[in-house]
């Protein structure tokens, strides 16, 4: 296009895909061409957006630069991500961490067999607390890694509370214990319990008359989920939910506690305090989106993730500006 | 050499120096080659460490892979830096922020010439400290920066209060104000003046009968040093200052406070606590010294900052098993 500007597709119209389009409006070298959903485009409520059907898409190939992938990662990416990379450089936030050297592999075919580029798994973790610890074990060998979660909606741990029987609603908060976060920045590097480190906080709707006490033991009996915390269980009407809960805030730090040869104890801390969860995934999407165009203009192709990435293809500003401004 | 490891060799035998050679140890694919002063060799107690006289230099080009240059950047690293640099790949923490584009041409246009790679202002301020800022900047584009130094022992304000008349000796601390970095972490992006962020507190050793009262005026009203400052002097014995003050402490926070176009507001926070500046810088260059020699393998040649470098790069682990171990 003649504008010059990066031209961006948004693949899947929830939280992230509609966090994608708002962070479009505070970096104007990129345009949003079109958000294509697998719903009928003519349901989908979008001021000036312009949407269509994904079966569309192939026939975007010339006019998109990069297609930012805001599915899910339990059944939407592990079939979009290499067939949209086969066709398009990509950015998704693929976030099962146990899958991501499978995840990986598959886009990477893909994205070298479409002479495409693809960073998979951006956002916060993984993706920025990931090169958080990255850095720390890097520039520290000899130290010990804590990550502590929240305070912070878990969309899993929410919906486990929704299955529970009679139980209409359900908001779920991670929180970080603070004595334990104080601990690790003291540089005492405590060994730390589950229950240690974090606790967990359920706002619960229930249904109709249900037993209240038989669905507060079904939750915090819950193996994997709640059993190994001390989890309080707060009843509330959906008024109340709708009213109280309804952010989707998030975030936690990463903590590298570590000693150089000479003796002293060092720490290095990376804080993510974040206000919306999905619209800050998408505006580290937005930014990889930057650095997958300009990677691919050099030559670059097949998968990437944030660990190949110089922090320096992130922003809009060319290298000699960076230097003077923020070195 | 037969083992594969990559050789280091240190140019400056100061507390830079000493803290490459302590950095070294807890990263096995290095070794040490020798290290270069200016001094006479014989004079310098370096148990176990080669240690050479600046004009063997020459000699060592092909048996060292990466040089660390750990002079100052007052007078040592403008002439040593593009030196070096057209005849070894090196990796420097030079810190006068303003002159970095200027030091960055000329060591680009040395490495280029001699087909070296060099990366310059490493550390932690230049250095990680820019990166953070960088990313926050990058990934919310719509917010505000805040740096704050401390608590830690500023190297350029205690050299000036030891230029006081009646000054023996003097530590002086940079302390962030916890009301400020407390507002910013709220999210309450506020104005700050420099009296609000920062305050200073000196150990002064005066010289036999001097003037006490002199020596705290004449630090207080200090202009740029410490006249916008709230400055606290405490006066001390010589070994007072030995016994409570000999450390070098420091460290910092970095805050992006933003917004993103739904609303709410995210804080991004990078955080050091360093037991010792010039043993975590050093371990700092000791990490870009392994980029710097495996990009260098790659062709790359020329300048580099912390901005160009992947964080990948700096882990002796290979893609494969970071993805898997630390995504």
């Amino acid at each position: 296009m003649a504008s010059g500007k990066i031209r961006i597709g948004i693949v899947g119209w929830g939280n992230l895909g509609r966090g994608v389009k708002q962070a479009l409006v505070h970096n104007r070298d990129m345009q949003l061409v079109g958000v294509f959903t697998r719903r009928d485009p003519e349901q989908i409520r979008a001021a000036r957006t312009p949407v269509f059907a994904m079966d569309d898409l192939p026939r975007f190939r010339k006019k998109i630069d990069v297609l930012l992938l805001c599915g899910g990662s339990a059944t939407d990416l592990p079939e979009q991500g290499p067939k949209m990379a086969a066709q398009f450089s990509s950015v998704c936030s693929y976030d099962t961490h146990a899958k991501i050297p499978a995840y990986f592999k598959k886009v990477d075919a893909a994205a070298r067999k479409g002479r495409n580029l693809a960073v998979i798994s951006t956002g916060w973790d993984p993706g920025l607390f990931s090169l958080a610890r990255l850095l720390g074990q890097s520039v520290l060998p000899n130290g010990r890694d804590y990550t502590f979660w929240g305070h912070g909606v878990s969309q899993g741990h929410s919906d486990a509370i929704r299955r529970v029987p009679g139980v209409a609603d359900a908001v779920q908060y991670t929180v970080p214990i603070p004595e334990a976060v104080d601990a690790v920045r003291a540089g005492k590097n405590p060994e730390l319990s589950t229950r240690e480190k974090h606790r967990r906080v359920c706002y619960v709707v229930p249904k109709g008359d249900a037993d209240r006490a038989a669905i507060e033991r079904a939750i915090v009996e819950m193996p994997n989920y709640f059993a190994d915390y001390d989890t309080e269980v707060n009843f509330v009407t959906q008024d109340e939910l709708k009213r109280d809960h309804a952010g989707l805030p998030h975030g936690g730090f990463v903590l590298r506690s570590a000693s150089t040869a000479g003796g002293p104890t060092h720490v290095l801390e990376f804080r993510l305090q974040l206000g919306s969860n999905p619209e800050f995934t998408a505006s580290t999407m937005v930014a990889y989106a930057r650095a997958v165009y300009r990677m691919r203009k050099e030559g670059r192709t097949g998968a990437m993730t944030v660990f190949d990435v110089p922090f320096g293809m992130l922003s809009p500003l060319p290298p000699e500006k960076l230097r003077k401004q923020l070195l």
